[in-house]
């Protein structure tokens, strides 16, 4: 069966039929989606480095152990840094950080001394200690890791259990974890390959507790790398994914540092044994969480968006039964069920793309001494890292189940992209948690619109809906088609703006008739918190990625792209239909017509969904697919990765002899 | 640290303070959900062999690679029938089904060798034939697979390009995968265990095809256990989960067999090289189907009961923030928002526990001369074995999700938990396939009940609903609670007919209007008919599951059980808002209140659910789970599975020496 393949194969020549059919420039829309000419040229550069490098290019993905993961991706990190420098470039450059993501896929064991180890020192640091501590960091003299989460305690910060005691006579700082459940648990690079790390603990002195604060702590000797005297470190074992991450655990017995490891710039503690919270200490900033949130946003959609390529490629080339019988077997594209699945998850990539960048947009505007604004930033990227979190994941198993029985297989790479997906649904604040955020933020909008202040920027909608109808009656005016993104983003934040209401209205309700306190009845109103703060979220996510329609792109590629903006918001209906059923914002008939609308798009979009794929431009080495790569060959390479399974390097595999054979002939 | 957790820890204090609250007797529900005292007492006694067996009890489940899950589960296979023969178990007896169910745990590679093997045998063969061969496979002389789906063709059996043909000159048949899409691809046992196939094939008889046919084929030497020449064959390598279960592939070039290792019940090949299809051929059964899906149902029950267990337990234990300041820390559980996550999800244990019984309790009463009948369970079949293996994976997500960071770490045991489960969405027939089946079979009734015809069974609710109101108007009386099972019971059933009838216009439509032809209308209609079997899957669940009021229960465990009912019932309408709104079904006034009474019974539970998640009975050691133990020590537990990790065999991993050092030394 080998020879087969050598001619192009059936499944490569369906691919190429469907690349005929598109409506739109392929490569102007590719460079639109891949952030304009320059970051397009820089990416395919640096990616083009990265993956012709025999080490950087990840071959073996599927066949890895833990303890293989981790001793690769070190070799691999020590490739990238090797290969920065010899192409000289800085780190933090545009050129640098295509080059680091492309190297680093998902996780290099030294990649947070880089990024979280580094940055907690500027902005804890005195000028002495950042001038000390991140130049060696920067050079990889130290691995810095960042170890604040315990196994008892996550983001509760008052929870930490870790403890810092200062010693006058010595001038040293004695680190403890005192319980089980004090130990730090989850850092990454932590486990086995961290010198140093910044610990994160609750400072004593003489007795009295002054709150927590950093301590820069070597690991490990810098020698032979073995834990240094009343350390205890390892790693936390195997994840989800993240593996190569090194993830790990610290026990601290009377660990000795000196007085000056202790992060200085908003608190000094004196040789003395005084302390003194300094006044040019800031206000805790949300800029960097923004920051990260909007970089969450965007990588949903890249996930998402890989999982997208992967699975409508192959549906594209898989055949299955008839529609017509005379037609032959279909491709599986063909059946509308299957595009409903997949079409509207496209036009998700394609809407978080879009929202991400308008979200790092408004975090460069940002101005940390507009305190309303901050908030209103902050509790933005909350809800929308939340549900673009759960909505991807979710998004990428829909991938996976419609390409049947094969997705199950790690070939199709779609279990790679979840595995790392479905942890930002967890890191950086779990949703609920996330929610409640936005939710106390809506709930400070409401109070001010009624108390007859304006409301501006992206809550504004607040003040208009509960002004204009204060009542649940449906907006959408008679004779006027739901298919228009004018009248979805009204939708969207009419219903929001009535369950950011409804949600006030129980809050009220439980403070005043029940009586509860106000973080009591916080927590009774919590499921109407979060819908509302989800309602907000998802009118965010509509009514920005509706301005697609003013990109600057020719027609055909704009329209395509309002098409796939329409369908996203008519499916979000569909997958969120109680917001609008509660606040009889829609009625029934409206329901009704916007599934007939996304019928009709799913057939207008069904021509160009191949190309559009194309123009994420994910190579092949990235995706990792017997699924999805370009040339749609899908069978010849399922066969390829299949016969470098471990197993098979053998006809008869380890065990056999020693356990099936004798069961075989053993007495009935 | 280590000395901590000799103590009973403060989170055992916890749990055992939790389980001092619960309103019923823990014995009597316990028994009643493991099936009866007999059941209970049979699942105890041998679960206590397995569990005491140190080859059986899978204490490194966590850290396996790939080969060493096979090695290790061909080891356990070895020992299982071991035992089995030395308790004196016969086959298929309700103890040794307890049995095995506990041994082989998710899959054995050669448990499919006593289930599909033998029962496609036993069905197909002449009784020559199943004398000779079951036998064998039974005793484990042979090892036995069936081999049906190809690498490019799945369940659409047309498709199969596998062939025999038959040579009358030898008397042989000759079978040949003459394309790299026609080799066997997937079915279990076949890489490197069976030393038999049953092939499905397609037969050539001088040049004419007479149809998809089985033939057993030997595959490997019965000593050396080395593959028979012309036989290419392996593991198709890893998956998301089922590694141990050895899915191979098959290719065939000129394989030669005797004439009678094809299976002859319903046909013949006579020497002289005539074909006969023999009267006695029965129409393909659906019971076989229905079977294997009521197994579904059940066992999505309690796959997603061990998740909840594991979630629930931990955040009863996990403290993190305060409500009240004054009270210190509070557990996770206490959290609305948390509470709204996982008890709709216990009570979904419940209801699919329940109704998996239900459903097998049908198929025993099946008889396959009512065709009708026989449709109308092969649809119910399906539509519950989609919704259920949907439901369920998404639950145990969210369970995982709900344990914040540790949910994400193995240690956790649910993604375990959710690999195997995951695997039900697509196997024994993907959703949009399985609920496009039904909802050809609801057109079917739709018909008839128009033709005037009287329908009966689960399916009676159609011509009630279309006959009383026929138009989309409210269904709750004014003044009428939807907290109550009859109410609720005739809301999803309203839903479910409006729903039919909807999609029945729809498909007219494109029949008549359109133009289309029977199997394109259908195609495009596909959205309107999944919403129909949807619908249709949720009113079966919802009405069979209401029936636990009347289980032979004290009012205690009766009154809690009937509040997970309604529990269930209002969550699913919440889930699935669009079927109740785009029907007219309920107002946005009911809608609200579905969310009132949701909050309230979440109150009204809270005492129970670790009491409740006890009555499912999982031990420790089948959960594997450090955050699920019944003593709650889950900290002391994610150490101890830490301390296994491979990578801390030495302090010092493989590769820092060889790639970190030089990395940190290497000129900048």
């Amino acid at each position: 069966m080998d020879e087969v393949g050598k001619a192009p194969s059936h499944q490569s020549h369906l691919l190429a039929q469907e690349r005929k059919r598109r409506s739109f420039d392929l490569e102007e829309l590719t460079i639109f989606l891949n952030g304009g000419a320059d970051s397009y040229k820089a990416k395919n550069e640096m990616e083009a480095i990265v993956l012709k490098d025999p080490i950087l290019r990840q071959d073996d993905l599927h066949f890895l152990s833990h303890e293989e993961e981790y001793r690769f991706s070190l070799q691999r990190s020590k490739r990238a840094i090797e290969l920065l420098r010899e192409l000289k470039l800085e780190w933090g450059s545009a050129k640098a950080n295509k080059f680091w993501q492309a190297a680093e896929s998902e996780s290099f064991p030294v990649g947070l001394n880089l990024h979280m180890f580094t940055h907690a020192l500027a902005s804890q640091g005195t000028k002495e200690q950042v001038d000390f501590w991140v130049p060696l960091a920067k050079d990889f003299r130290i691995i810095g890791c960042y170890a604040q989460t315990e196994l008892g305690h996550g983001s509760f910060l008052r929870g930490l259990e870790t403890r810092a005691e200062y010693d006058q006579t010595t001038q040293e700082f004695i680190l403890n974890t005192p319980t089980l459940t004090s130990m730090k648990w989850w850092p990454g690079s932590l486990g086995k390959t961290a010198t140093h790390a910044l610990v994160i603990a609750r400072l004593y002195m003489a007795g009295r507790e002054r709150g927590i604060h950093m301590f820069i702590m070597q690991l490990r000797d810098m020698e032979t790398h073995q834990p240094l005297p009343g350390i205890t470190v390892g790693n936390i074992g195997p994840r989800v994914g993240y593996n190569p991450n090194d993830n790990g655990f610290l026990g601290l017995k009377n660990v000795r540092i000196p007085r000056m490891h202790m992060l200085m710039r908003f608190a000094e503690v004196t040789p003395d044994g005084r302390y003194a919270s300094l006044t040019r200490a800031a206000k805790p900033s949300y800029g960097t969480m923004v920051w990260i949130r909007a970089g969450l946003v965007t990588s949903r959609a890249v996930k998402l968006s890989k999982a997208v390529t992967i699975a409508i490629r192959y549906s594209a080339v898989r055949q299955q039964g008839h529609i017509d019988d005379k037609a032959g077997e279909v491709a599986v594209l063909d059946y509308v069920s299957q595009q409903h699945l997949l079409f509207p998850l496209l036009a998700t990539s394609l809407a978080y793309l879009h929202v991400g960048r308008w979200l790092y947009a408004e975090y460069v505007r940002y101005r940390p001494d507009n305190a309303m604004q901050a908030a209103e930033m902050h509790a933005n990227s909350s809800t929308l890292k939340a549900l673009s979190a759960y909505v991807a994941t979710k998004g990428i198993e829909t991938c996976r189940r419609a390409c049947g029985g094969h997705g199950y297989s790690r070939f199709s790479g779609l279990p790679h992209i979840y595995k790392y997906a479905t942890a930002a649904e967890t890191y950086e604040g779990e949703a609920m948690v996330l929610h409640l955020q936005t939710g106390r933020f809506l709930m400070k909008a409401l109070r001010l619109f009624k108390s007859g202040q304006t409301l501006t920027g992206t809550i504004k909608y607040l003040s208009h809906w509960l002004t204009v109808v204060s009542d649940t009656s449906p907006i959408v005016p008679a004779g006027k088609s739901l298919a228009d993104l004018f009248v979805l983003s009204n939708v969207f934040e009419c219903a929001a703006a009535r369950l950011i209401a409804l949600a006030g209205r129980k809050l009220e309700h439980f403070l005043e008739q029940d009586g509860l306190s106000k973080e009591q009845a916080m927590n009774r109103a919590a499921p109407w918190l979060v819908r509302a703060s989800e309602a907000h979220g998802e009118a965010l996510f509509l009514v920005r990625f509706a301005s697609i329609g003013d990109a600057k792109l020719s027609r055909p590629a704009r329209e395509m792209l309002k098409g796939c903006a329409l369908l996203y918001g008519l499916w979000r209906i569909e997958e969120n239909t109680m917001f609008f059923m509660e606040t009889g914002t829609l009625t029934p008939g409206n329901i009704q017509s916007a599934r007939e609308h996304i019928s009709e798009l799913l057939a207008l979009l069904r021509p160009d969904v191949v190309s559009l794929v194309d123009a994420f431009d994910h190579p092949d080495e990235v995706l990792h697919s017997a699924l999805g790569a370009y040339d749609g060959d899908v069978y010849k390479r399922m066969y390829d990765y299949a016969k470098r399974e471990p197993l098979n390097k053998t006809e008869v595999a380890d065990g056999i002899h020693e356990y099936l054979k004798p069961l075989m002939k053993s007495k009935v």
